[in-house]
């Protein structure tokens, strides 16, 4: 990808440096961010989306890389569930990411870009940044935060390390932990992308990028994502452009096909080091191990109120998941809705076409 | 691999070219087998063992490369549930594969190793072999053929194409034909494969072989093989000889340490291109195609009785799978006996230590 396509986002930097959970420091700090809907004056109205492993601050605007419309306009707009015309949002790209935030292909001390001098971060650390980032901002409390995947580990680690941050918390098709077949399947694609010899153990900035190896990880993601039955209905067995099987190597097969595209247009607008990162920071997530090895305890200073939302077909993170940080909130006597939605496409299912989440997110809103 | 390493093993030579499902021959065909237990005097007492894609003949003997027990040693041998006191069993490997039966490493008519020239294969083009063979080795008609994963492919492909060939058929964790996911599993490993620059689209036998896409692709096929119960309970989030996490990208979790090693071991004994050629005739199988379109079509002429054995946390080739088969068997009045057993190892379940299978086995070859 090009890394300067991000230079026009809106951006903010950390005043201090930010003290990491590996007992590092990062600074400076940029976060880029994007907003939408008037903040009101006594500043109550704001609502903070955070995003999934792959995804960006533009959230309801077109992306300046790829043209694509934004990745959860579905949601987020007047009269949407989440209203612009009532809530100001707040998306920010995370750290250790790579559409303007601080992350491995800035610049670090040495004047080069840092590339695997970057520290290893963690949704704590990610969560930290955001932190200070609404205390410059002068938002006390938010009145939601709001986050699918990835971005709902943050939700949840917002409500548990900054408890007076945050009055409503939205937890979509997440995990207060990271699975060993989470942690396998983002070891399998970070092995892909360091196997790829562009790699060069991350120096890659000022040669050829290791789009192959980035590719072979977000395909293999990818499948992750999407049910089995969301495959087949959509796929099934169907060739591509053809009668015939070639019995060659070409993707014969659409899902081949589908996979491939999937994995050729992410490299256009992701950095391989900046996947690195954020799947290292998914895998250390363990919310319970924060907090004394107890999920409850990670809440205990929290008085929010709670929504989480599953997804029968998601099996990255199953409902079963999402039941876990539940009976956490139970025994931390919180209050907490708990929906696992019928939907067909896995896990993107908070990212598609679900309107029972729409009326969800309406109603977990408007309370 | 050292691709000479098989040189010492049973074989046999097909007596004509082999015709392929493609249109092309294959000529000349070698198979290398091993057998276990007297063939009797009426030559009745013969099972054929079909093996997984990964597999070998080596099926209750020490593997040649790796100097480990065959991989099936639990079930076959003297007093065991296949019996080799009783039986005569046969274990073939597949045309395609790298263990001394005719594949890609094998030279072609230019006298160097076929490569990306050998013909795209197919799971009937394997059982074609293997028919031949068995006439070759004057064995009119199997007490049984097994077999799991692949090798169940296998063995539902030999009692349609071949149906005067086999009496009882024994199908473990297989599928009647590759879905969608299952062919995006497959092709991410092939992509990796061919994203390593050793692979040198498959002229690499006279310089470094595609290690590092090989293991990709083994460390992605792995997890499938896998339950994630299995694997929560073997590794959970336990880090790897470290008291915490290293906040680098070292295998800080046992499962990342455990893939990494499947990986690397995999590559030292499995030919890449041999990879791509039988995961392409997995991707093409499906026997309802090859007949007309309807499952039962396929078995309209087997008079062979049928044993469909499926694993409860397979989600590779699940239940559902199974159940498919045997209705199709139902359709064509078949008698066919179906379990669907319990155990925690998720598709490998078939390797491992299952009691209850070996007296599914051993109840069904003594019937």
């Amino acid at each position: 990808m090009n890394h300067n396509v991000a230079d026009k986002a809106k951006s903010l930097r950390l005043n201090a440096p930010l003290p990491l959970d590996s007992g590092r420091e990062l600074a400076p700090v940029e976060i880029a961010y994007e907003t939408y809907g008037e903040l009101n004056a006594d500043k109550s109205n704001a609502i903070l989306i955070c995003h999934a492993l792959t995804g960006d601050q533009y959230v309801a605007s077109t992306h300046p890389v790829t043209g694509k419309p934004g990745w959860w306009e579905r949601m987020v707009g007047p009269g949407k569930p989440i209203d612009t015309d009532r809530f100001h949002i707040i998306c920010a790209n995370v750290i250790g990411s790579c559409m303007g935030s601080t992350g491995p292909a800035s610049d670090g001390e040495s004047g080069a870009p840092y590339a695997m001098q970057f520290p290893v971060i963690t949704i704590r650390d990610m969560v930290r940044a955001l932190d200070v980032m609404l205390g410059q901002m002068g938002i006390e409390r938010l009145y939601c935060v709001v986050g699918g995947s990835m971005g709902g580990m943050q939700a949840l680690s917002l409500a548990a390390n900054f408890p007076e941050r945050v009055a409503r918390v939205l937890a979509i098709a997440t995990t207060a932990r990271h699975s060993a077949q989470n942690i396998a399947f983002h070891e399998v694609g970070r092995q892909a992308i360091m196997a790829d010899p562009n790699w060069q153990a991350g120096d890659y900035y000022n040669g050829d990028t290791p789009d192959s190896g980035l590719a072979v990880a977000r395909m293999a993601a990818h499948i992750t994502y999407l049910s089995e039955e969301g495959l087949t209905e959509k796929f099934g067995r169907r060739l591509q452009d053809r009668d015939a099987k070639s019995f060659g190597f070409d993707a014969d097969f659409q899902v081949e096909s589908y996979l491939r595209y999937q994995g050729s247009g992410f490299t256009q607008r992701f950095d391989a080091n900046s996947y690195l990162y954020i799947t290292r920071a998914m895998d250390y997530f363990d919310l319970a191990e924060e907090h004394g090895g107890k999920l409850g305890n990670a809440f205990a200073q929290s008085s929010a109120r709670f929504c989480v939302v599953s997804f029968d077909s998601d099996w990255l993170y199953p409902t079963s998941e999402s039941r876990h940080i539940v009976h956490a909130l139970n025994a931390a006597a919180l209050p907490v809705s708990f929906v696992e939605l019928s939907a067909p496409f896995g896990h993107d299912s908070f990212l598609l076409d679900v309107p029972a989440l729409d009326r969800v997110v309406e109603g977990f809103l408007s309370a």
